[in-house]
């Protein structure tokens, strides 16, 4: 990549603090070096210009050699997203998914979509939108589950580096003839090895050091590979610390199916740790019904969780329990899981999010004529209910911890990379009226009286591409919209 | 109004043709009066322009008198939106409610917003871009709660019928001391009644046949009203009969509430029909948690429900059963009943009517191996489940039906009115990649090999208001984008 200039970014900068709590920042100024580090943050200055000064005396930069980004009134910075599950092919299908549930699903619609990319025109169109989509979105890094197809998984891998998306790309490993079509498999253990094989040498081909774009280890989903496969990739794994994808516990007859197939198993993430597939650099999407065992040995094993909301609405997989999940220990994160989830937008994953933990909350039973038992329920209720601070949590550091960038990326810190976005949100005029030019600035409108909380709440629900305007992966602009 | 030229609508024009199917009209054209009335339809011709000529022809109508508006390729006609539940001065709360429940809900936000539009400026910036909003969101009928203040209701009658929104305009009316607070309610029943017909007078002024804004008699709820100023309403409604709209069985809290408040009627439906309130001609939003025997009362009176899905998860109320109350011949609408939902769009609505009918699926209990039993209630399952089809019946017929306008709108017959949107979604180019122009066509993507029903689906999944480019009310161009 060529160098790049320094930044200098002044405003308001907006992230999350700790699990709970947004911290904003007004009147600051960020640097950011060539190799998109951040090397200083100045806060609380009366004045942005007066911010600016400092650092760059500090730094001892030149003002020439900066490039100056200024977030007007009302404007902020915040941490880009982290999509922890996404299939790049299904691109094509976001929205079409009609009444289906999982294995209907991949069936009717979502393996003759994969397979039919192995028309590389056809992938490069795919996967160009999708990456344009997703950035424009504000997902700076994306963990992204390809095909089989081996040259369209290193085009989706070229793209995202050139793009600019910070990507984890996954061939998907799929090789048991019992479960998988004809038409779209791996012919053996041994080929999917061979495959995934030639992936990680064309990444590490385009990107030595994986900085920007990395394989990741994706079987399937265990139905879907040979004990061979899995445990080939468990030995993958084990020689070069890649990481690790897969799903776990969707749906309850994908259940009932991993439990007929693999009966050596006390469980679905048993059927992982057993063939060396659950590892600290592991992120298993869904976990929707998974028991208080298996939780135990998830959090044991320090693998992660991609919590998949809209999916797991639209497919009637069922609502995942966010809070639970925390409470035993393990890391979570966001993933559209489009075209499971109809969205490729982490903000929308969020809202849903919250959505989500509000059906589980309204699941959880309240006895009738009040009591100690009634007490506790109502007071378990209101627990399980996802805050906005705590969505935006998941979507930016909750992520971050997921695929293990949690020192590199989601906040804002000195020694921290440059992945983020400048959010704009529409304020009305005096007279509310609308013109024309008002159309492009996104459905969020404030009104001015509200406290900067409300505003992050308002730009949560309503929010969408239209407010993202700026988005940087590693220091470098990659998408810009007016 | 100023008398409108007449139009001629050309190309592709979807709708409800029943509550389960869409129907597709392709090369067509519509013909619409000066009264804004469809005056004929020309279908399955070889050309739009065929179908043109005879349309005029036919109707002895001089090219030069009339409009001509093409749906190009990819475009759609479809019927707007009717909105069967919003709160207009809510609008500048839209996405702020914490982890509120109703009843805290109306505290801490809703009651100290809508005391505040008493102040008309302030009244005329919100209701404005309300009103401006929703038009965008191709909402052609909007069945308002305004405040108590009757200046500013008054005020966004006004309003909608310059903007040309067909708009039911309610005065809230709350004369309970003990429920409303002090700062916020209507000194007495008689004070209900009297600021009621001075809204009811204002209306009729303004619009004399009710043709474009009509007053909906609206007791907030049966806590926030004195038994007079219900059976106060109920005699209005017999004299005038004029709509009636209301809240029932949103909440746990508020249901319990009733019961200690009404110990004279047997239930919430109860309630509203001991004092007069339910007729053909009311309007309950949420419904969330009707009984059997209230059900078979309100479908008895004929009274509809209007299905709010946004509001009822953000709020924690909990998961109204549309499928049940179609069941027992109940006619359902959609609303948005923002702010207690964060989105002002019926779109959004339908696609949450859809999200929130898979976790009333989820909820139903599939007892584990199997039989009969577990068959049945698998069924079920899928049963209650909406499609794309129905919830775009509900956001349009279904509406309609629910405020007594099916004659009128929500469908594409001769002798209805045209309320329409153009919708247009974005066409991917060869190469996936995206241009600085695409960024105002909305997030639908179209390869071109979708079918026409995966387009619906598509838009109902990813659309916005970015796809609705026209907007017509009854003839009238209201609202128009790039």
């Amino acid at each position: 990549m060529s160098p790049q200039r320094k930044l200098l970014l002044l405003g308001t900068f907006v992230h999350s603090k700790t699990q709970q709590h947004l911290e904003f920042l007004h009147n600051a100024a960020v640097a950011v070096d060539e190799q998109g580090k951040i090397a200083a943050i100045e806060r609380d200055v009366a004045e942005a210009s007066e911010a600016q000064a400092r650092l760059l005396t500090q730094l001892g930069w030149d003002e020439a050699e900066v490039d100056v980004t200024v977030a007007a009134e009302g404007q902020f910075f915040f941490p880009g997203f982290v999509d922890t599950h996404i299939h790049a092919p299904q691109y094509a299908n976001a929205g079409i998914f009609g009444k289906s549930s999982l294995l209907d699903w991949l069936e009717t619609y979502t393996f003759p979509l994969e397979s039919s990319l192995a028309d590389l025109s056809k992938a490069r169109r795919v996967y160009t939108r999708c990456v344009r989509r997703t950035l424009s979105h504000g997902t700076t890094t994306a963990t992204y589950y390809a095909t089989i197809d081996v040259a369209a998984t290193n085009l989706l891998a070229d793209l995202c580096l050139s793009m600019g998306q910070r990507a984890f790309v996954g061939r998907a490993c799929m090789d048991n003839p019992d479960v998988n079509p004809d038409y779209y498999r791996d012919a053996s253990a041994a080929e999917t090895l061979r495959a995934t094989q030639q992936t990680i040498d064309h990444m590490r081909s385009i990107d030595p050091g994986f900085d920007i774009v990395s394989p990741i280890l994706t079987p399937r989903f265990a139905p879907s590979c040979s004990r061979e496969a899995m445990a080939g990739l468990a030995q993958l794994h084990r020689e070069t610390n890649l990481p690790i994808q897969t799903h776990i516990s969707e749906n309850l007859g994908e259940i009932q199916l991993v439990k007929s197939m693999f009966p050596e198993a006390d469980s679905y993430a048993g059927v992982y740790d057993k063939y060396g597939l659950l590892t600290p650099k592991t992120v298993l999407a869904h976990a929707v019904h998974i028991s208080e065992e298996e939780a135990e040995l998830i959090a044991h094993r320090g693998s992660k969780v991609s919590h998949c909301p809209c999916s797991n609405t639209s497919l009637t997989s069922g609502p995942a329990r966010v809070r639970w999940m925390w409470d035993r220990g393990i890391d979570v994160g966001l993933g559209t899981d489009m075209s499971g989830g109809y969205s490729p937008s982490i903000l929308d994953a969020a809202r849903q999010a919250a959505l989500v933990s509000r059906h589980v909350a309204m699941g959880i039973h309240v006895p009738e004529g009040g009591g100690a038992a009634a007490v506790e329920q109502e007071k378990e209720r209101e627990r399980v209910k996802l805050t906005v601070e705590e969505a935006l949590y998941l979507a930016t550091r909750g992520g971050a911890r997921c695929v293990g960038l949690e020192d590199k990326i989601g906040g804002f810190e000195v020694g921290m990379e440059w992945d983020a976005q400048l959010v704009s949100l529409s304020q009305v005029s005096d007279d509310g009226g609308m013109e024309e030019h008002d159309h492009g600035h996104g459905l969020v409108d404030v009104f001015g009286w509200e406290s900067w909380g409300d505003r992050l709440a308002k730009w949560l629900y309503n929010g969408d591409d239209r407010n993202t305007k700026r988005v940087w992966v590693k220091g470098r602009l990659v998408h810009k919209r007016k």
